[in-house]
């Protein structure tokens, strides 16, 4: 049995396969099988060696945690790898196996499997991406003329539109996700550099087979090997740390929402093991849960990164976890929250009833806008707070309080006074900058 | 096939078993089964509850990849979890399942679950503990009387001896070990609270229950529910932080002592995939990976610490893949590090070399605080500097030089010059506080 | 002009009094004069040196930018002090001057006025912490027959009582509190090794003046100098994350009790910039930004802990930013959660009325566990979510809701349908969990 | 009396300057004035506002300790500011004060004055840089011939040149600092939105006002607020951090290479307070203290960033010190790693010394190549292992010992066994690497 319920919110099937045994050791192989090949096109080991990878080595005939278990002797799988897959060669092709691996060290195996596993990542995470970003812009386009509270501080403000939220909302995860692409796109590099990082093993055709090997896979030919440079996976991880706390945000806010004294939307929701009543934002708690681990995970990163000379002892050894946590919380979350996106219900009517009554002193600000010009600071600002206080307390909207007012309505045009809380009177910019946003998250992501 | 690969170097097969579905589902079954057996006790529920899940419920019966699928629904492994429970007990016995989980809410039986598997995690650390701290106490009695240079920032200083410098190893280990021993000491407390966390639920028999549930399952009952209280866990994770940080230190002395350039000790080590004459410090470089990691799990952590209310959501859901990798991040750095102990070299004569010759420049602050109260703090500066340019550029002993200065031989008595740059005569307190740390060091953990 | 503003809610004035130059610069000056002291008692050097600088060493003669200048050329602020320090002493007693610093490193001067500095931040956080049990336990006795709804995964549950839930915040204050006091008393130890940790340059007299230099200091003589075995500050830097957690969860219960919609209780509160209606909660928001910021300075101080052989060339001069940013952070949270308590504005009447009409779905569970053990499951699921479909939109409480089902009525005594939805009848343990979470919260720190 | 020494090693000069009140107050300052000219502008408020500012306003005026005392009031430290000013300006002009800060909310003044400090940050990094990156470029020109042994997990390898090492070292500060550019310019974005994000206290001017405003700030104008959407910000914190652990890489390097026992080069190097021969690595040191913050400092803004509603409340406050933190660690890393570049002494001979007489084991790579073809793997690798350790054993070079065997000289042509251990026969594709990676590295920063 394997170990699927500790981290069951923290991946997606999907997710859990593309950083499995299986997943891994088909990278490795194709490392070797791959490294086979170019060398044998440039004449560097028989043609043989790529042949019988081809024909013997297939990830389920690896023991994966005997591999686990000897990687320890070591401080890398890659050493009892390329024994068990030498010894595969060995049972078809004695004379190739001694070609096995050749003139590539433990980490150009290892780190190409992780970029090609980091890539099949990619891949997976891609269409959620679509399909949030594609679920907010409808959402905002839906909600344009929505009204509701601005929210800061947790305390009411003046109005927003439900559609410029969720607009900020989709900017965000474009941007990010703009960044996270282009951080993927980056990590895409071949790892190929022998025991120092010369390929000096290989001799005058080292070039072309690293050339060859990297279009095999692929990959990009980076300008050297990134041994202890490891600057683009870095930024990879930082990008991924960046797009959780986008997806975070948002699924803070519909907690919020969700909350059973706001009532402003509903997730589809998960039930309780003991409340029949509950319908939880389950949601958006695994998109919290994940953007609560990932700064850390980005740190942990980080940490590691600091790589001494040619080879690290210690801070490579500490990234595999990192990477594969990261990537996993990550997809995580954006699988729950285009979830929670295509599934949410938005109740304008609560909305509006939170900018109505005694909540109509959000628009405070206004009448204190409006009354500054015509008399002294002192004046205005007590004549703002006794009309806020009535309202409070009174529970009747400002318009009627201000009313009875004679110094506000002497003050003051009757027409700015009547529409002194209508909230579609005090959007100012809202609709312009939902445009602009949703213009920033115009692109999809390629799949 | 799991994913053992990409946790190679950070967990061992004793703590992957800790934190494998079976070993989680074990928990999940002893904490309902205990709550049934507890509740039948004080006639909350009838008898036949526990026995139909005692007949029936077995980790192997439950298909623990569509738990973690369906936790996704409802942000937690633990309602599909009962729901699968249930089942089995109504195949038996219809009546009884209705009674499965009676009272309890789900937090209740995934943390109760972590805390029984966090207690099978601290007795498989306990042996190596053990193991580590007799290793250095038996390399520091062995090396009293070894000199070898301080270091400090990376460069030669006065004489210590190797036995002092893993005392000081043996007393940070085991001060950081009593602390973390009471740590998982203070996390053994049941879990139990119900929806609210009042046991409303149970009525009169609440208290009953809990006291017998706690006893059953060998946890202290605490003052009250912790659903949201997570400081014992939190300082359980800081002690495993602190613990590894103080493997970390070990592991970074050895390997810079195992540089060839050095050559003081040596690792059993491990080989290269393609550099025959390599042998890698394998253990010291999982510890390091290890402690490199583990400062941002224990982040990670505090960072969800802060729950809402009487449930979280989301910073409890962040925890269970963070404990469970600093367990076993720690776990691994700590049988990594009793081996590296076990089997390290240790090379007398490479120490005593590193303090001969040009090394005995290291000596200055000896000659310069003999001469000092003899003479203006100006001249003694200049005569050691001088002496000290030339013993390094001549390599010949600092005692030698001296002796060729006249400035020097009329300061100074004969016997001091003739001794200035002897290792045994400048060791200060170095056994003195060898066996008063080894003193700090004495207890093993109970196991 | 210094730099408080962008620290101006991290730290308080007088905690930024402590970090300040004029209080380090007396922690070294304290150390320095000290060290002349027990080093003249024991013979070692002339008295004048203490006498020295008592008379001309004052914080304010020291230019400390210049010393922080000067501290980038050797990597410690230390040497330039020293040098500064001889030459205040020289100016009286040129002799003296060459005995200042005698025998002791760089790090024995910076560590132990590090922890001097760090027992001046005990004795100001101390009133703070006792000022928020008592707040607490106040709070608590008060609100002991409040009640109130639970809430989990932010939404509705079975009441609970405020006083329990203040109990829950008191008694976890009070845990992670008697950790911290316990951290800072094991933190509380002189440093004193000299070059290479040995006091060899002292001689016989080396334990004699470590004794003499602890006990003037008032700080305990550790088993030996700790100058890489970093676990005790690193323990102290853990209570300290923990404890800010425990501060952190308190104000994020408090934030979202005072939201507009929830309003069971009200913060003193700060204004707005503009919107004259606004009430934020301030103290709350600066614990939260203190809690945010917490975790990863533990992570700073641990990763920086991996120190290698007698001194470290990185990680302990990582150190000096973080203990002063991290005490600060737990500090001001200190501080403010303190005055948000004693400030704290309770609504027993919206806590009601969040438990009646629509709101007495939470009593769900009790419905389902009084329906349970008189028919099978799947009819008392299935009445028991008509009857919450029922409540819930209709508004009407579930006390009449199901007075209005024969199938219940006929199953349940009527004395039990009447009290289905009174809060006080459904608290459970809540009272006796109160008490014994008080009790645990019982003790106030030294002062 | 400020605090600069406990951040002595933290920071440099200039950049504390960059966050010092008196840098803070101006760019608030600016912020206000611009505002207030561009609101006269566009007819929303009377020109005398901003001539009342531009006469009244400057940082010394303000009492900034007192600003950060009544900050924690309200939580933020704008609306102390904004009444301190509103005073001066009602000094001059009692009627233009009513319109200070007029339509924009605290956050408004507090992002854009970081902004602007950022900014200025910037511009003190990138003379560093580009003297770091021409300092690099020039140490590689210079050794592209200097051979030296690779190192890896800190053991001897096959060679390589100093000049590929530090081509290696150059491109990774070249592809991180064109990241760190490109985050700083994504970062430069004005903050403008009022109460709740819509300008609607402007009415119809408000498009032209945040032109304007954006403008004058020399700032872009983004697609809207972005009060908490975070992600520009937490991409420049991130690539500081990644930037960071750049320049910590090559710190390490360097203070590896300069052990005594290693003395491959020098740092022109810190004195020690005791020891007169110690020439530590300060520069070295300063840069890895830095590296082993900012990973962590990242992590605190990344769990700041996601931000509740319209306004957070704990994650935005939590910033302010962990940028300036991370960005003053950065720069003080970056100038000391300038520094330490220029200073430089490199130690060919030490360098070469390191791959003869017995460290001519990193050979056995390429003997094991050249003998495979020609023998079973088994027989290769026997021989060559009787080989190396033989050389070791000997302190004979490899070509010398296997000269001597009969079987290898069989097997091989003597041309290629008498050059079999000479460094410069065996340094693969190093030219051709250092020559791409440098290409990589000859961009410089705009300044």
């Amino acid at each position: 049995m394997g170990s699927r319920l500790i981290d069951s919110l923290a991946t997606t099937d999907a997710l859990a396969d593309v950083f499995s045994d299986a997943s891994v050791l088909s990278a490795m192989i194709a490392f070797e099988a791959g490294l086979a090949r170019a060398e044998a096109a440039h004449g560097v080991v028989p043609a043989a060696v790529a042949d019988a990878i081809a024909r013997t080595a297939m990830p389920e005939r690896f023991d994966a945690a005997a591999l686990a278990r000897e990687a320890r002797a070591s401080a890398t799988p890659a050493i009892a790898f390329v024994a068990a897959l030498r010894a595969m060669v060995a049972e078809v092709d004695p004379a190739a196996a001694r070609f096995v691996h050749w003139g590539a060290t433990s980490q150009d195996l290892v780190d190409t499997a992780m970029v090609l596993c980091l890539d099949r990542a990619r891949r997976v995470l891609a269409p959620d991406h679509n399909r949030l970003l594609g679920g907010l812009r409808a959402l905002s386009e839906a909600h344009r003329a929505t009204v509701m509270p601005g929210r800061t501080l947790l305390q009411p403000a003046p109005p927003i539109t439900f559609g410029l939220k969720t607009a900020g909302w989709a900017a965000s995860v474009a941007r990010a996700g703009a960044d996270l692409a282009a951080a993927f796109a980056g990590a895409r590099q071949l790892q190929f550099g022998g025991a120092s990082g010369t390929l000096a093993m290989l001799g005058a055709a080292a070039g072309p087979v690293e050339a060859t090997l990297a279009s095999t896979l692929n990959l990009a030919r980076p300008a050297g090997p990134w041994h202890t440079h490891r600057d683009r996976l870095a930024a990879l991880v930082s990008a991924l740390g960046v797009y959780t706390a986008a997806l975070g945000k948002i699924a803070t806010d519909v907690a919020l929402l969700v909350q059973a004294e706001v009532a402003e939307a509903e997730e589809p929701g998960g039930g309780s093991s003991t409340m029949p009543q509950k319908r939880n934002p389950s949601g958006a708690t695994i998109v919290i849960a994940a953007a609560t681990r990932t700064p850390a995970l980005v740190a942990a990163y980080l940490s590691g990164a600091v790589q001494a000379h040619e080879r690290a002892a210690g801070g490579w050894q500490a990234e595999a976890p990192t990477l594969a946590a990261i990537v996993q919380a990550c997809g995580s979350a954006l699988s729950a929250c285009a979830d929670m996106i295509a599934g949410l219900t938005v109740h304008p009517d609560r909305m509006l009833a939170h900018l109505a009554g005694p909540h109509t002193v959000v628009f405070a600000e206004r009448l204190s806008a409006l009354l500054t010009p015509h008399m002294e600071r002192e004046r205005a600002t007590r004549l703002v707070r006794e009309a806020v206080a009535m309202t409070a307390s009174s529970g009747r909207p400002l318009r009627e309080v201000v009313a009875e007012v004679p110094e506000i309505v002497s003050a003051l045009p009757p027409e700015s006074l009547a529409r002194i809380d209508a909230p579609e009177a005090y959007l100012g910019e809202a609709e312009s900058f939902r445009r602009r946003l949703l213009a920033e998250a115009a692109a999809d992501w390629e799949v």
